[in-house]
């Protein structure tokens, strides 16, 4: 199914490459976000100039909208979206508990109200790793309920024990079958529940681990806190995913603790709204400076928009509310992450983090925040 | 400047080449309507792969955004959208008349007010011409004034007869600079008014002729007949350019009376409206009954839509909102258009125009039609 090899370490950091029957993933990764089967504006070929070696989609979404009889007819999710390379799906547990406006969790699944249309449905483990299976993604998480971060102890507690529950059915589930599967830590912002997920999910011997439930409004301090005590936790010889993760500065603080995979709407939901990442902080496209100046947004880019057009016309774009603006910004944000781990990934391996983490958290400063929905 | 080679005739058409200062344009040619310095959501590189040799902006719409000192400061208007091959420019005179809520017309010029924020501008003919010179377009077309088809006969003859002094303070205007200038007939849907206006712009000596003022409103039969009527008086050395047509079969009627060149919105406004044009009729990609269909859009198209994406993916787009949707849309609707013009060329060689306008009046019946404003 997949295989998970480590190259190189530099503290609790490591450089390594995920093998997955659609491809190999050079790690730290970053997951550019298809929620729908589609990283918003973007063709695929966009995404492999961009240098992208995975996508992210979402089950909640796909479910809902085409289905999964349409995902079958249309031969999977790789052929629905055109996309050749590795997938990883998300369980959708997140979005069913941040999307629905009804609820009902059992032990058995989760009743829920579609955001689309309000129709009922019930998502059980079972049924969303057989969608996965069925999709057939390279990776798929297993359904875990997420808890607010102020919830009650005794709140954390139940949603670790059910989400272990139905990680256990989830693998039960999938059998033998060609898809791996990533289990999902929760237990909110407390650390002993923390631990105490992670030590009723390990003897499960998933192919990966997830971080699930931060960044989700948390202060930024009590996400590195929780972030940085989990992982320590989880095996060195699989994948460690920490879910909905961030800025650019965030991703190099989290690679330097030890995890492998990351994903973020920020890359794709700036683009859409003129907000650009560069190697000296970030640029407002539509700001009115930039009107008549010819640089590319980002003098040492190599992404198509900035081999093309200069910020004036990016600004003209965004100004003028053509559907191209969203394209090239999107285009461009993506790249930029994706080179950030490419720069991160040559940093380690010459021991050089520290400085590349510098001299990001000095052109970004501490502003903004990640966030999970796309 | 530019120069005008014919090749081949067929009854009245021709297939020729039409050589500008940034490459040639093989004719019969379709111009995708980039009217503010962007083919609506595609990139110059998209638009290459759709085939395009030449594309039409708007002088109107960029005077007033991004205004001529950015695009001056910005290298022209080649530089500004990254596009290398051939421009032409429309005046803008059909959409001062069309867009502005208020317009005096006086010989000297005509005031208007901007769609865009309600200011008062004032353009004269040889303001016109040094924008599209400053511009660095390859061809620029004179400011003209166009009336309603059902204006009254003194109307009439006073737009031509300022469209004709307009005309010849352009040429005046333009001297010895390396810009290309269209001449533009008017006279309504009036015959006798057209050949006087062709009468009065002939000695001008254009470096091609456009008929303008038609496909705005009148019955398609009337803009055959007008452009029937005045295309044969029009030179056959130089290119003739029917503005603002039309649907598929249109192109094959135009080319048949000897037109060479052409524009229109069509393709571009239905790709992001869903309507997507093929060899077999138009297709409404939302409609229910592509979800689950794995075919392309048009199993004969060779456009990168086409060879990506099934009917169903589409759809799903469509109905997703997602801003991709629109893009594969406009590319394959693009492809089409140009595709068609190419089968167009190679039927005259090969005197088969009628056998392929019959296959596309056999598609697609006589629904539609075209319009101008994208």
């Amino acid at each position: 199914m997949i295989r998970f090899e480590v190259d190189h370490r530099s503290g609790n950091a490591r450089v390594g490459r995920l093998v997955t029957p659609h491809g190999t993933v050079e790690t730290p990764a970053f997951m550019p976000v298809g929620t729908a089967g589609v990283v918003k504006g973007l063709t695929p070929r966009n995404l492999q100039e961009c240098g992208a070696q995975i996508v992210l989609a979402n089950v909640y979404h796909l479910f809902l909208r085409p289905g999964i009889e349409t995902l079958r007819a249309l031969g999977g999710l790789h052929s629905f979206m055109g996309w050749p390379g590795p997938l990883l799906t998300d369980s959708g547990g997140f979005q069913v508990f941040s999307l629905s406006p009804l609820v009902e969790v059992t032990d058995d699944g989760v009743v829920f109200k579609s955001h689309l249309d309000g129709a009922r449905h019930l998502l059980r483990p079972e049924g969303v790793v057989d969608l996965q299976v069925d999709m057939g993604v390279d990776i798929g998480m297993v359904l875990d309920e997420c808890v607010a971060g102020n919830a009650p102890v005794e709140s954390i507690r139940a949603s670790v024990a059910r989400t272990t529950a139905w990680a256990e059915r989830s693998l039960a589930c999938r059998g033998g079958r060609d898809t791996a599967l990533f289990g999902i830590v929760q237990g909110a912002v407390d650390l002993a529940w923390r631990e105490e997920s992670v030590r009723q999910l390990l003897p499960l011997q998933f192919d990966g681990y997830a971080v699930g439930g931060l960044s989700v409004g948390e202060d930024p301090a009590t996400t590195r806190t929780v972030a940085r005590h989990t992982v320590a936790l989880l095996p060195a010889t699989v994948p460690r995913y920490l879910m909905g993760v961030g800025r650019p500065v965030d991703l190099l603080d989290f690679i330097a603790m030890g995890y492998d995979l990351f994903d973020c709407v920020l890359p794709t939901r700036n683009g859409r709204n003129g907000s650009l990442f560069t190697w000296t902080g970030r640029l407002a496209v539509r700001n009115a400076q930039h009107a008549r100046d010819p640089r590319p947004v980002d003098e040492r880019c190599t992404c198509y928009t900035c081999r093309h057009f200069s910020r004036g016309y990016l600004r003209h774009l965004a100004v003028s509310g053509d559907m191209l603006s969203g394209v090239l910004n999107t285009m461009h944000n993506v790249h930029f992450y994706l080179e950030l781990m490419r720069e991160a990934r040559r940093a380690l391996s010459g021991g050089e983090l520290d400085a590349l983490r510098a001299s990001i958290a000095d052109a970004y400063g501490e502003e903004g925040a990640g966030t999970h929905v796309d």
